[in-house]
């Protein structure tokens, strides 16, 4: 077999067999194959896409390429929930904390934030002391104990997907439906969970900007699961705004928290509500309907709240900040926002929020870049809301005064007023199951 | 500027600037941009091709990224031909010294053979003692003196058309008009000719294996010529049959002589009188007509052949072998091979032809291999020829004779023999002027 004779098959738009992908992979994996073929390939896929087959034969070689989690010590169904990335999406730390108290064990690897975007793993180190590198026996033991832990990627899952990411990232060839399926499910079959929620973001600040292109990335990673034999479904839900009040790894915290406690901005309420009930679904917790009805009761009674503290307590972390937000570090500097003219928001660029408040020291633009937990921003006003000249729309949060003309800046330029109050969208367009 | 936008941009259809072209050329010469980010490039402007300007700019920045042969020295016009290479092509042996007989200056770069193609300069060298490595002052003395010189391609020239074919030819990104054509015209404009005629050649031989993706190929490389001050023409020619009589070097070179005495084949010998009156007529020597009068003169007269001795002779080689080519040193082992049955011949797969003379030594598989010289075929019948079963229709020559099994098999798998008679091709499919 030749790579050269695998790249013309799919440049001529042929099927690739379970064999070639995993020759590519492999080989891709170990070195015999140079980045040169490889993003030959991937420019090639990008034009002429991979069938339902080929997508499921990549996802496999990718999550093979690597260890796959085997949580044997953990009793029980697994249940994850995964979102494709958004801003101001705090959605893990409200329902892992919910799913647990209702008896489902969740045992989570999260990532980090690099860009626009947050991760749950930097907000959870908000908590000071909070340790998310436990090692497999300390996972498995937490979840035993807690019914829930949430820990960092391991760097042994998926090796082929890092390295193919970081290839993509370069060539302009990340934008591929089947590249970006096998890529976010290789690494999620690779921590082998039961059941499986998906959380496809739409709109300005996620990865896919239609609701058409999410819905076809949504079925896709559902089959993806359901051929590898998980319980799958998928929400696909915007993001064209950011999500909740909230940008900002304490700043989110506090807001989860305030959320667990049946509080919380309203969509980001509704949306926890949503995801949460199909995991326990997925997980044979009763129908959807009454799965609802037993997330709203943990919310509404503190159990959920609870199950954080445990979880917080558990990963080395102090259990009081859970009930004293007020115990977060503060940022050191603020600066109000305000309305350049009366109307209404009829845009807040999710992704440009995300980089104002990546500006502010909140994110990464590279990997080796130090998170400030305390910035980030909060919204006063969001799309769709009426505002006056000059009363503030959001307060930025920041330990570097330096840092506030360009977010203020950033910020002024993707938010848009005026005359006519838009259209409402749904928080939630579609479920895939 | 950056490589990764240049990438998306012609990923997402859009044309590249001359500003783009000259960064992705000059960054990948020099290191800066990776062979992965080219291999992308590549991959996309295979997909979405590149309009004439583009085809262009990048010829011209292939043709920037090294030395321009600027043969000062030489007086009047300079007229080249180039094929896009076949087999059994020994067109240049005989139009160099044809033109040069006539007044025109040759200062031809050419090429070694490589795969199932033949080269210019190894088949020269089948002449004891012939350098193709002139010093530029050598090579202007003898073109001043004779009229005549060729040489090897000088490895100075258009460098990144070496690195991007090396990278084209391992990414499956080669056929794609717009990188054919600047990869060859990049060449031959840092060669610096005033008048260039090019020999696209179609058919099972041939890179392209239609007349119409050949006329497009010879469009534009006409096209880019012109753009860049030069006179040109493209002859679209026959290479579904190999051409002349003979494959291999020594076979071919005497094959050429015989040609030059007015004699040798009738398509190789028409070929040549039409390429070098276009050649002879682009240098302003009279119409074509008239120019086709003065080739058959100087091949009846044998003035041409005078001059392809004075040549030889100039570049070291000994001018009795041109007028005794028995003198060629002879392959030690030789087999007859037999028509399998009666019939006429309907196929005669050049490209496979090519590969069986490679078989036998006359060519190169890898750039490192040596040639036998006196190794090839020598062919008996051709398509369209009528054979009786048992007939020699070709015979093999090689100084190893453990080759010559592997050789006749690829002959006889390449040979059909059918009971009607294929209806006849044109040599000369068209001229694009």
């Amino acid at each position: 077999m030749r790579m050269y004779d695998i790249i013309k098959k799919k440049r001529d738009g042929g099927a690739l067999t379970s064999a070639e992908i995993d020759f590519f992979i492999r080989g891709y994996v170990n070195g015999d194959i140079p980045d040169y073929q490889a993003a030959a390939l991937c420019m090639a896929i990008w034009f002429r896409g991979m069938n339902a087959e080929e997508t499921a034969n990549i996802t496999l070689a990718i999550r093979d390429s690597g260890e796959i989690l085997h949580l044997s010590g953990v009793d029980g169904l697994r249940v994850d929930k995964h979102s494709t990335g958004g801003v101001g999406d705090k959605t893990s730390l409200v329902i892992a904390p919910v799913v647990a108290a209702l008896g489902v064990k969740v045992a989570k690897m999260s990532g980090r934030g690099l860009g626009h975007t947050g991760g749950t793993v930097d907000k959870l180190e908000s908590f000071a002391g909070f340790r998310t590198d436990l090692s497999v026996a300390e996972f498995e033991r937490t979840v035993n104990e807690t019914g829930i832990a949430i820990v960092g990627q391991s760097s042994d899952l998926a090796p082929a997907d890092k390295l193919l990411y970081a290839l993509r990232d370069v060539t302009a060839t990340v934008d591929s439906i089947p590249l970006i399926a096998s890529s976010i499910m290789g690494k999620k079959l690779a921590a082998d969970d039961d059941c499986i929620v998906l959380d496809v973001k739409t709109g300005s600040g996620a990865f896919m900007k239609s609701v058409d292109e999410s819905r076809k990335l949504a079925e896709a990673m559902v089959d993806i699961g359901k051929r590898a034999g998980k319980k799958m479904c998928a929400l696909i839900t915007d993001m064209d705004r950011p999500l909740g009040n909230t940008i900002g790894n304490s700043l989110e915290v506090i807001e989860a928290i305030e959320t667990l406690k049946g509080n919380g901005p309203e969509d980001l309420r509704e949306l926890c509500v949503a995801l949460a009930s199909h995991m326990l679904c997925l997980a044979e917790k009763g129908d959807l309907a009454a799965c609802e009805t037993d997330v709203r009761r943990v919310l509404a009674s503190g159990e959920a709240l609870q199950k954080l503290a445990d979880m917080v307590e558990a990963q080395g972390g102090d259990r009081r900040w859970v009930y004293e937000p007020e115990r977060f570090p503060k940022a050191a500097y603020s600066r109000e926002v305000c309305a350049a003219r009366s109307g209404y928001l009829t845009h807040t660029d999710a992704e440009e929020y995300g980089r104002a408040a990546l500006l502010l020291g909140a994110g990464r633009s590279k990997k080796e870049d130090v998170i400030d937990q305390s910035a980030g921003i909060r919204l006063l006003a969001k799309t769709g809301d009426r505002v006056e000249k000059g009363m503030p729309i959001a307060i930025l949060y920041t330990s570097k005064e330096a840092l506030l003309d360009a977010a203020e800046e950033a910020l002024d330029a993707a938010t848009r007023i005026e005359d006519t109050q838009p259209t409402p969208v749904p928080l939630i367009f579609d479920t895939i199951l």
